[in-house]
C-alpha cells in the first residue's frame, strides 16, 4: 500500500489516546501534505522536547527544565503547595488560573490492589518539602474518586504532626451543572456543605 | 503553565485533524510520559518521512521513494490505471485490496468556483501516461459527488479519442447498508443498476 516508513508513522500515531487506525491515517496524510508548515516543525518540536523533558526534582512536574518553570518562578506564592495525583491535574489547575502557589505531583494514588504504597508515590518527598521549604498550607487536590480520597486521607494523616494547615477542594454542584443529571453523592455533598445565600 | 517547548508541541498537535486543544494536550502528555517507547520513535519517524516524502513523478501518490512503491512494484498489473482524486482515496482502495493495477492521482476535482481547471489537475499527465504506457483500461474512481462526477465525465471525454476501455465504479447499496437510511439518489441508482438475482 504505502512505503514502510509511512506505515510506521501511522502505527505510532495510532498509539496516541483519541486516535484510532483511521484517524491516525488521516492525521498522517494531513502531515504529508504539509511538509514544511507542519510535518517538519512537529518533528523538530518532538525531538526538542524528547531531548529535554524530565520530571522536576522538586515537584515531579514534567518540563524541559529542572526545576520546572513553576518551581523556578519567583512570583509564585511561597509556602503553599497543591498536591495532585498526576501532571494532567496540574495542567488542569494551571488552565483554571486559580492557584498561585506551587505543586507537588504524587504520581498516582495509593492502591492496595495494584500494590502502590506510600513509597511508590512522592509522599515522603512531600513531607520533606513541607519541612524544608517552610510550607504553611497544603491543599489536597486529588480526584474525587475512592482511591483519590483514600490517598488524600493518608497524606493528611502524614502531615498532621507538622502542625500546618491542610485543606481539600470543595465538593458540590459544578458550575453549569443541572441537579437532575448529578449523581446522589454529589448532591449529598452539596447539601452538607451548603452555605448562607 | 508549562515550558514553552511543551506548549509549542501541544499547539502543533492541535492542528491535526480530529484533535482539538484538549485532546492535543492529552496526546502530548501521553507522549511525555513515554519518552523512549513512543516520543522518540515518533520524532524519528516524522523526521525520516519528512526527509524523504515526495509526490511520485508518475502517479502523484505520496511516498518516500520516487517512483512510489506501487509504481515500482513489477507484480502490479500493467495496462490498468485507477484514477482517484486524492492520495486518501488511493489508500482506501489499497486497504480494500481489490485492485491490482496502478493508480493516477488527479490532485482534486475540477471546480469552476475555485478556479480549478484541467491543467491544475494531473489530467494532461494521465493522457500522456495512457499513450506512453500502453494502458488498456482506465477505471474512474472519483468520489460520487457532483464535482467528482463532473471530473470523471471530463476525463472520460479526454480519453475517448484514445480508443481504450474507460469504466466507472458501480453505484448502489453499500454492504451492510439499510435501505431505510439511504438517500434517494443511491436508491434510484441501485434500482437502475439492478441485476438478475
Amino acid at each position: 500500500m504505502t512505503g514502510s516508513e509511512i506505515e510506521r508513522l501511522i502505527q505510532l500515531f495510532a498509539k496516541l489516546p483519541g486516535l484510532g487506525p483511521r484517524s491516525a491515517r488521516r492525521a498522517a496524510l494531513y502531515l504529508l501534505k504539509r511538509r514544511e508548515t507542519l510535518l517538519e516543525p512537529l518533528a523538530a518540536a518532538l525531538a526538542e522536547v524528547g531531548r529535554h523533558i524530565r520530571p522536576c526534582s522538586r515537584c515531579a512536574n514534567l518540563d524541559t527544565t529542572d526545576p520546572c518553570a513553576i518551581c523556578a518562578d519567583a512570583r509564585r506564592e511561597a509556602g503553599v503547595l497543591c498536591v495532585v495525583e498526576e501532571v494532567a491535574d496540574l495542567w488542569a489547575l494551571e488552565r483554571a488560573n486559580a492557584f498561585k502557589g506551587r505543586y507537588h505531583v504524587l504520581g498516582g494514588t495509593l492502591s492496595a490492589l495494584d500494590g502502590v504504597g506510600p513509597d511508590e508515590l512522592h509522599i515522603p518527598k512531600l513531607v520533606q518539602r513541607v519541612k524544608e521549604e517552610g510550607i504553611k498550607e497544603v491543599i489536597l487536590a486529588t480526584n474525587a474518586t475512592v482511591d483519590g480520597q483514600t490517598t488524600a486521607h493518608y497524606v493528611a494523616d502524614r502531615l498532621a504532626p507538622l502542625g500546618i494547615t491542610v485543606s481539600r477542594l470543595a465538593h458540590g454542584v459544578p458550575l453549569g451543572g443541572e441537579l437532575d443529571y448529578l449523581d446522589d453523592g454529589t448532591l449529598t455533598a452539596a447539601l452538607k456543605a451548603r452555605r448562607p445565600a
